[in-house]
């Protein structure tokens, strides 16, 4: 990397952290500044405007999303394996936010009512991350792993909502514990969308014998 | 009610409005007087400081989820009945504010990191709310409506979460249908939690008959 570059990438893990805690809205070039004890012109000179500056703070925590959480998933077989690991190192992911925030959570709170380049950048990439989760869905049910008449959206939203109650539960409540309870929320979830117990099958071979 | 007590409680319906679209801590007393056409120091008459102003506000919007939800879900018969009219008022009202946003869910990201008296309160009251889910989920259970095992903090867990990611899609993704969608998933976590459908009975059953 050349120097402006580091520099540019320095910024930007200075910009996230400060983003995690505060929100995007948050965040200010001053406080940036200070923080990378820079001038404010030299902050400026790597972001024309507070705007660039949080969709690109949007773009790098993306960036480390798909590192830790959508690229190691892909290494495990396409199917439940997979469904698995997704949600497993995003769960990893998030409970390693807990400390400190993430940003689209706090993201989707700040925006909701707030039209512009930030949101339009922030609700991309989760429908984005939908999609991931989908499609993986989508094969498990293929496979069989899962029940043939799934509702693939009616899945995610479930997950969805497991990574959001866990995020609440940690970080606004301090509930230890927060992590395996969303494990566990996640297989109940799995269970309900698996094969189910064969009972209608088993109730027509004990007639089956009987005859 | 006496004249003071109308300018208060017409002030705290302003605020309530105005905390909803920008957050509890967008709710300055400067922004407050100007759209109740009052001065500053008329408003500060009532609320000694923004933090008594900001914890006036989330009473206020707690008495009306209380009056709203809680109380004609009591009126519900005990067990199953009154857990579904605990959820049916709450997604009522949820549906309600989406379009202008949850006080308890934005101030959860507002809060989490903050703390102080408004923090201490949004948590009592989340806090206590999720008691009253407890208990109708627990007494459900006690009924034999809900397996004996039944986790009921998991349960409330995953239905907190369903009302999380209701306001999520609705507010950020402004997807439709984030309502009947929602409903469906509280379904769901009733019917995992509910008697199972007896495979082991009908398998014995089966067995018996062969004897």
């Amino acid at each position: 990397m050349r120097k402006g570059e580091q520099t540019r990438a320095a910024i930007l893990d200075a910009a996230l952290d400060l983003a995690a805690r505060r929100g995007l809205e948050g965040l200010t070039i001053g406080v940036l500044a200070e923080r990378m004890r820079m001038s404010k012109s030299g902050v400026f000179a790597h972001f024309g405007s507070r705007e660039d500056l949080q969709i690109a703070v949007l773009k790098h925590y993306e960036r480390r999303f798909v590192e830790s959480v959508l690229l190691p998933s892909l290494e495990a077989a396409r199917g439940l394996a997979r469904v698995r690991a997704l949600f497993g190192h995003w769960l990893a992911h998030a409970a390693l936010e807990a400390e400190q925030g993430c940003i689209w959570i706090s993201g989707a709170v700040e925006y909701d009512d707030r039209p512009g380049a930030v949101r339009d950048e922030l609700v991309a990439m989760v429908m984005s991350w939908q999609r991931e989760l989908s499609r993986a869905i989508g094969q498990a049910v293929e496979l069989g792993q899962l029940r043939p008449d799934t509702d693939v959206s009616a899945a995610v939203f479930d997950i969805y909502g497991v990574i959001l109650v866990l995020h609440h539960d940690a970080r606004l409540l301090r509930r230890p514990g927060a992590a395996s309870r969303a494990r566990e929320a996640f297989e109940r979830i799995i269970a309900y969308f698996g094969p189910r117990a064969p009972v209608a099958a088993v109730a027509v071979a004990g007639e089956a014998k009987l005859r």
